[in-house]
Parts: structure tokens; sequence; C-alpha cells
């Protein structure tokens, strides 16, 4: 999407250099807009664990470059699979919750399996790296695509009044390498003219949300507002949300949603007002073998981020204590949503329910 | 209770003038202890309106001790009454939600009337805002003793492992004079060595949680664990936690439930857990006229305390933006939460359910 009336993805290969990978270091948004090159499997496994480039999308084609880096690695070194493996296994490591990653590397291991030489398996990696990202942006794409009508249906209602979206963390194109998951139809109604309007809950403790999310909307010229976690519930009260969409990190094929921590209490008040929950997700972030969603690891991340908050300040970017330095604190990453509080499933092949049947009608290939 | 090993109420008169009212400015907390000496009306309502004082007992407390300060200007202008009346409309404007403010100020305007002479009517009213503070207190101690039944029956099924009880935002004794409602039981619990452990959510965006609750429970030795505001249904889902406590701004006399945003997402979640979600409040935070938790006036507050965050850096307090420049926030102070979301109030009379029928048989004084 637009930054600043350019066209940007979020990864790609350096245009002088190949084996170099570029991404926007989303550490610095939405204050700076940085550039970082990749060049090694352990700046790549640095990037995803310490958040370089986050969301399940990302996360998935960043693996997928890490593994045409680890390719160039394990041609210089003497084993070639054995480093190979290694590499996986280093990238796999970084961030447990999302599915992609492990979808991602398992891709590229079976992939460069085929090739004959270093240097075809080499080529392979490189081609398949760059297909798990165009396959991510054609998929989010369609996601827009499929779920446009939604959108299109509750302004029918509307009379002219913006569509009021409520969205949670980033499943914005930012947390893709295009276009978004959650935001893609928020974008494709926006472009066709639609008013749309769009809550954004900041996400503590990275504060994703209010610092990805708006700043990736506010470049696209989409009406929006930032407000606490606290305060999505009060708004479904007064009527003015119309329609929540938010991304996975991993969904079960029976729709259990593993989402940012707080997923679940934005669904609970969802259903409790009436309103529509949405989940938007490439197939990619499903997990085609757990059936109970209460099974999904939960990453626990450091004390620190949540007793600490960090943002702008005198032109440059610190971390402020917002809490006792002696009290503990504990910080759990995602939640599981229940399918039974999801309204839909919003995927590159069309809309479907949360439940068994209705993924697996959509994606028969993964029927038992 | 205990600040460093010495005992403290949240507000009293200066020992040595007590024409001087003195607090402590809870917006340094946790970083730095502060005490405040408030000498005119103009210097409580910017307390007030600013938060250096805050929470529903103690914003009734100290309108209280405003309408002493009032008083005392009053006798010295020309016209008593005019002055007093006019000091009470600027008090009661520094904050929409919280009933005990109109309640403090409307006691001591019928307080003081009864007075003959100016001396007469500043004694009242010295006396007036100290009874307030003092039943204030004595109320918290009861909601205390007649909360600590529920911990203890928790307690009996726990084999000796601590009870988890989750609170949001400060009901601590910093919201009142002393003991706090929510906090009440707690304490009672702790000070009797049963073993408890309380999860705060930090309370974005103020951080009341954290900044607060976090400080005094840790200076009066209660473990405790901070945590995000989204992650309070998680660890319900989780089964750790056995009860859930808040206090309130105010609730009407059916029991519906007024608090700082966000309490309506943790009674939801309690909700679909069955984990008991329990209100305690004094009976001044009881609307006997509001019939419907809709009708409570909620107050919107500055967009800037969404887009920052405010924290402790290289010694000292300092605000960093969390979200870009551009971007328009929302700053609702609370929800309501409806009664049947609630399993029962804990009074300074005792626990009932949060119903019309039972609040009243508890404050038969108040029925119609």
């Amino acid at each position: 999407m637009k930054v600043g009336g350019q066209h940007f993805r979020t990864i790609w290969l350096k245009p002088d250099d190949d084996r170099v990978v570029q991404l926007i270091d989303q550490r610095f948004l939405p204050h700076q807009f940085v550039i970082e090159d990749v060049a090694t499997v352990t700046q790549m496994a640095t990037a995803l664990r310490d958040m370089h480039v986050r969301g399940a999308g990302l996360i998935g084609a960043s693996a997928g470059y890490g593994m045409f880096l680890a390719a160039l690695e394990a041609a210089k070194s003497g084993s070639f699979d054995r480093q190979l493996e290694s590499a996986a296994a280093r990238l796999n490591a970084t961030r447990p919750t999302a599915v992609n990653l492990a979808w991602a590397i398992e891709r590229q291991l079976k992939s460069i399996a085929a090739g004959k030489t270093a240097e075809d398996k080499i080529d392979i990696a490189r081609q398949t790296a760059r297909q798990i990202a165009e396959e991510n942006e054609e998929q989010c794409r369609m996601i827009g695509e499929h779920g446009l009508p939604l959108l299109q249906e509750i302004a029918r209602n509307k009379n002219g009044q913006p569509i009021n979206v409520l969205t949670h963390c980033n499943a914005g194109w930012l947390a893709f390498v295009d276009y978004g998951s959650a935001t893609a139809p928020i974008y494709a109604a926006h472009d066709r003219g639609l008013p749309v309007h769009v809550w954004i809950g900041e996400t503590r403790p990275r504060n994703q949300g209010s610092k990805l999310t708006a700043w990736e909307l506010g470049q696209h010229g989409v009406p929006h507002t930032v407000i606490a976690d606290n305060t999505g519930g009060h708004l479904m009260q007064r009527g003015d949300v119309d329609l929540v969409i938010v991304g996975t990190d991993r969904t079960t094929f029976t729709g259990d949603v593993a989402n940012k921590i707080g997923t679940y209490l934005k669904a609970l008040a969802a259903n409790d007002n009436g309103v529509p929950f949405y989940v938007a997700l490439p197939s990619s972030s499903f997990d085609w073998k757990l059936r109970d969603g209460s099974q999904i690891p939960i990453e626990e991340r450091g004390a620190d981020e949540i007793k600490n908050a960090d943002g702008w300040f005198d032109g440059r970017q610190v971390e402020v204590c917002v809490a006792p330095a002696q009290s503990p604190a504990a910080n759990y990453g995602f939640d599981v949503t229940p399918r039974r509080l999801v309204t839909g499933l919003i995927t590159e092949r069309g809309v479907c329910k949360a439940d068994e049947k209705s993924i697996l009608l959509l994606f028969p290939e993964h029927a038992p």
C-alpha cells in the first residue's frame, strides 16, 4: 500500500543485490520509516524474534526469505543439508504461536530438497521465497474482494453515514506482504468510495494498533480513531460499531481463533451486543492438524513490555516505566476466541462459518 | 494503609494549620510520593479535575474538604451563600461520572445551612468534611469484613494455594480515605494470613492499575502481578482467576455498575468462564434516583491521554507518544456493566445481589 504516496511492500529482495533481503523495520513506526538490510540467517532470526517484522503473513514471508538466506549459507558450508536443517530450527524457534512460520519453513525444506546442486537449491529457495510472498499478497487481495460485500451490505442501511469497523492489533498490510487480512476489506471499500471509519484498539503492550494500524490507515487516507483496549465494549454498547474484523495468528480447522491478546474480550462484547465478529485470514493461517483451540501454544513474552511503554520523546524513541520497579508482570501474547463467538471467516476463497464443515467445504483438499 | 511502614490516609487537615488540606498527589505515583497542600477552592477544583486525587470515595472526601475551604472563602466575601453556591458549582463540574462528588457537596450545603454565623458555618463545614472522610474509612473497613468470607470460602477449596483475585483500575485505599473498596476484602484476607494473589490490569490510558494498585499492594506486602488490560479474559479461560472484585464510580439502585472503562469486558469474560464477579462499594456510590445504567453520564477525556503514555524516564516523569501525531483518538473514561453480569455487591452493610429488591432490602431507607 501507499507510504507518502509511494507503493511499498513489507519485504523484498534488494534491487541491486539479490542475496540481500530488505524489510521495513517496524519497531520505529510510526515515528520513523526505517528499511533494514538482512543478509544472514542470524539477522533474520533476530528480525523475527525481536519483531522488526511481525504479523502472521509477514512472519511466513520472512521465514521464506530466511530459508533463502539459509540456502546461501548452506552452500558455503561443508554440509548443505545439515546446515539448512539447523537454520530451519533456529528460524522455527523465534516465534511459537504463528503457524505461518513453520508452514513456510517446511515448504522451503520440501522445495529445496528437489534441487540437485547447491546452485540449483539456492535458485529454488529464492523462487519459493518470492512465491510465498506473492501468494500472500494475492491471498490478501482476494480476502479484500470477499470481505467487501459485508461492508457494502452494512452501507445500504447507513444512509451515507460511515461504516464503523473495529479492529484489534495490526492485521494490516504491515502484517502481511501487502493489503493485510483484516484491513483488506477496509481498503477495498475505501478505494471504491464507501465511507469507512475504523476504531483501532491501541493493543498494549506493544501498541501495534496505535503504532502500526493507525499509521498505515493514515498513510492510505482511511478515517480512523485510536482507542484504549478497554473501550471496544463501551462503543459496541453505544451502537457505534457495525462490524468487527480481526486477523489471526493461528486458526484451527474447527474455527477456534488464536489472535493478539484481548481479541477474546472484543469477541465477547460483539456477541453480547449483536455486532458481527469476523476473522480475516489467508488459508496458510489455518492449522489443519489442531482440533481444539485450547491446544494452541500461547507465547509468553518478557515482563518489561508490560512494565514499560515504548514511545517517542524529545526526538527519539524511549521506554518509560509505568509500574513500580518491584512489581512482577505477566505478558501473554495471544488468546483463543472460541468458534461460537465468531460470526464468520473471510478467506481468499470466500467467507464461511467458523466450523469444521464450512471450513473444509472451502478447503476440501484438507479434509481427512 | 502502610507506606514505607508508616500509616497514611489519602487526605487530612494539616496538623499545624487546620485551614489547609493535605493530600497525596497521586499523579507522581509509583515513582514519587508527593504530599500537596491545598488551601483554596481553586486548588481543590484543580486537584479533582487534573486527578491529583481520584477514585469514588476520595472524590467525595475531597469535595467535602473543598466545601470546607469554600466556607473559609465565603466567610471572607461579602455574601456567604452566593459564594458558597458558586464554589459548590465549580467543584461539582470537575468530574461528571462519580456520584460521590455531588453527594458530598449536597451534604455540606445542607449541613452548613444550619449554621447561624459565618464562624459557625466554618466549624460545621470542617466537622462535616471530617465526618465524610471518617465514614468513608469506616465503610471501607466494613466492606473488607463483609467481603472476607467470599475469599475464605474460596480458600477452603484451594489447598493452601493462593486465592487469585483479578481487579481493574484502582479501587484501593488510594481511591478512598483508607482500606479501599475492591481492595478491602483483599487487605482483610492478607492481614489474617490467607494467601492472596492479585492480577492487576494496568488500566490504560492512565494506568491507575499498574501505577496505583500495584504500588499500594506492594507497599502493604500483598503478592500481585501486573497485566495488560487485554489479558483478563485469557487468564479466566486458563482457570487462573478465582474471583473478580472491582470498584464503581456510580451504581444504580437497580444494580447497573459504572466503573473504569474496560470493566464491562472483564465482566463478560467472568460470566463466560463462571468466575464470580463482585463490585465493592460504600453506599455513597449508589445513585438512588437512577434506574437505568445506560443513563449514567460517561466522562470523555482528552485524546492526549490515549496518544501518549506517561511514565518514568531518566529520573523524571515524561509523556511519550505511542500513536501517529495526525491520528485522532477517543477517550471514554467509564463503561456500564449491566446487573445481569454482576454476581453480587459488597457494601458496608453486607453482600447482596445486584438487583433492586436485594439492594433496597439492605438500604430500606432509600425504598420509594
